[in-house]
């Protein structure tokens, strides 16, 4: 399937509205048969919701402006759902909906291997992400990795000639960091650099751990290469995990700050990795599988009603059930006695309305 | 049980006599009945098997000198089966029947864990098993290590204090490294040392590998620390795991050719070590079972002759089986149509004839 530019931009409007991230977007398709009624049922959503105030809906008009500013810069947005979108992506729990891609689209569709580790990575950590990126790249990897500096450079620098993907935490017009503005020019020829933010997007904090699913959500798995205790590259590993991917750590000495991460990691059932050969030798056999896609609804043509309306007791009795602790859905369900298509729909209301925040494992707490 | 002084002589004289080893030596005393009727029997097993020339039997004089040069240096011989003889080390294959102990003979009751590692250690991994070997002593265990330079030696330092036990590859009176005499003499106030050779014997080459089993055969685990590709820290590793023991490795750089062994053990399953705290957590556990000791024939009071005596074809037929390859023992008992304590015989007149090679896993050649 490929959108149409209405479709394309309904999609970029409904995304770039506050209060719909990934999943959102998503429930919202499936409820309401598309983009276009989605756009139309936010506002009643946000005020059943509770919405404090008005919450930003992106006009047609900036969605537009968007569009052309990316086709100006060389940015495509690729849809979920079309041939181009990287096929392992579509398979995590929230992938973005629209993917802005520069450099050489194909590239998405080589297997790829992520390598990523500390900022400060010692000469010893650097050398063996060179390595090991040359390693895998001969073997027909492309290598994905943050663009940050220490490991994820040095992984970049030397995939260089067989293709490597950087993913972005800000927009493709805010590079971070800023000295490897070059190094990311010098990607594209033969790699790709991947963003799920407006061109413009400032990169902040909380910004690099939801960047941080995409890198491992586009690739078979993740090299955990240098990393301290409570470190970025440990938030991939445990979102590589999550999302089944294989999860491989390099190990250090016990003396060795920077290798106490991925020690850790090796404790935990991290594969073991001293060279390309360990990487391929787990990675090869999932090649040849076919990936299973999640069954998704298609965008309906036409946008119906939606089926359940929540009274305002059901409604109130969902919300009373609802507080600061993480509460299950199924409880909700449960203990509200009404059906899962009324919480659910309740739950879509409150997160509109900015009022309702999603924990992993089905958990839900009020904000 | 504990032996007589008559029986120690025996005992002594039929594993220092030529072509007996640890298993030959068990396999004399069940078949004969002890110690004592083996020794009248070895000449004969020796022509019917064809040895060469005559083969060395220690005289009762010379096992007499070895005992007494032993009490005068203040080394106990402890006979396998007696209740200060190390209960872990009879769970073995080949456990020595007679282990010639300095020091203090309590400490080899204690939970003990090995420590070893390259000789050429570099400062990071003798600082590691110095912190290692501190605080598994801190938790109650005692090291053992081989008293060589580098991390075995930073082992045994460490826990002078607690309790260390040095095994040696020589006897007694040839410590070796010569520079650790002083380091030995240190161990003996709370520690000890542990030979199975004549007090005098000059360690080979091939006797390191053979007291190696002995370090992970007291061991309730063996650490090891730093090893290179191929050394003997991974001889060591191969027999405690064969030996049931738990093996840990500790990490390292792939860029280290100190980590090579160690990084090697833990691909192929080791327990991954950063602080002594891994070690205790595996062995604790352990330390609540019980031993299960093997089933052992008890030494009869009355040698009884052999139940079975292979006639001159039968003889002749199983050594025709037999060649420079290793063939298992079920093969030949299945070729030859003879009764497995047959085989059993003829082989036992090969090997003290200095005919036979016994291989792992019940495999046999001619030499």
């Amino acid at each position: 399937m490929r959108l149409s530019e209405e479709q394309r931009l309904d999609w970029l409007r409904l995304i770039r509205s506050d209060n719909v991230g990934p999943r959102t977007f998503r429930d919202l398709v499936n409820y309401y048969g598309g983009a276009r009624a989605a756009l139309e049922a936010l506002p009643g959503l946000a005020r059943r919701g509770g919405a404090s105030g008005p919450a930003h809906i992106c006009s047609a008009e900036e969605a537009a402006a968007e569009l052309k500013a990316a086709r100006a810069r060389g940015v495509a947005l690729v849809a979920l759902g079309e041939p181009d979108y990287p096929a392992r992506l579509q398979m995590i729990d929230d992938p973005p909906p629209l993917l802005a891609v520069r450099g050489q689209l194909p590239i998405l569709a080589r297997p790829l291997v992520a390598i990523v580790g500390s900022r400060n990575a010692s000469a010893a950590g650097a050398k063996f992400a060179e390595r090991l990126a040359r390693g895998l790249g001969e073997a027909g990897f492309a290598i994905v990795s943050g663009l940050a500096r220490g490991i994820d450079a040095a992984a970049h620098r030397a995939s260089l000639a067989k293709g490597t993907v950087a993913v972005l935490a800000g927009g493709h017009d805010r590079v971070y960091p800023a000295e490897h503005a070059d190094l990311l020019e010098a990607m594209l020829a033969e790699g790709a650099a991947v963003s799920e933010m407006p061109l413009t997007w400032e990169p902040r904090a909380r910004d690099f751990p939801r960047r941080n699913r995409l890198i491992s959500g586009l690739s078979l798995g993740v090299v955990i290469v240098e990393a301290a205790r409570r470190s970025g590259s440990l938030i991939t590993a445990r979102l590589a995990g999550e999302q089944g991917r294989e999860v491989f750590a390099v190990p250090g000495s016990p003396l060795d700050p920077r290798a106490e991460g991925t020690n850790g990691l090796l404790k935990q059932g991290a594969i073991l990795v001293t060279e390309a050969a360990d990487v391929i030798a787990v990675l090869e056999p999932i090649l040849g599988r076919d990936i299973e896609l999640p069954a998704r609804e298609p965008e309906r043509e036409a946008a119906g009603a939606p089926d359940t309306e929540p009274g305002e007791d059901e409604r109130s009795r969902i919300v009373g059930l609802l507080g600061p602790t993480p509460t299950s859905i199924d409880d909700l369900v449960r203990l509200s006695q009404t059906s899962p298509a009324i919480v659910r729909t309740v739950l879509l209301e409150l997160e509109i309305a900015g009022r309702l925040e999603r924990h992993g494992g089905g958990l839900v707490s009020l904000l």
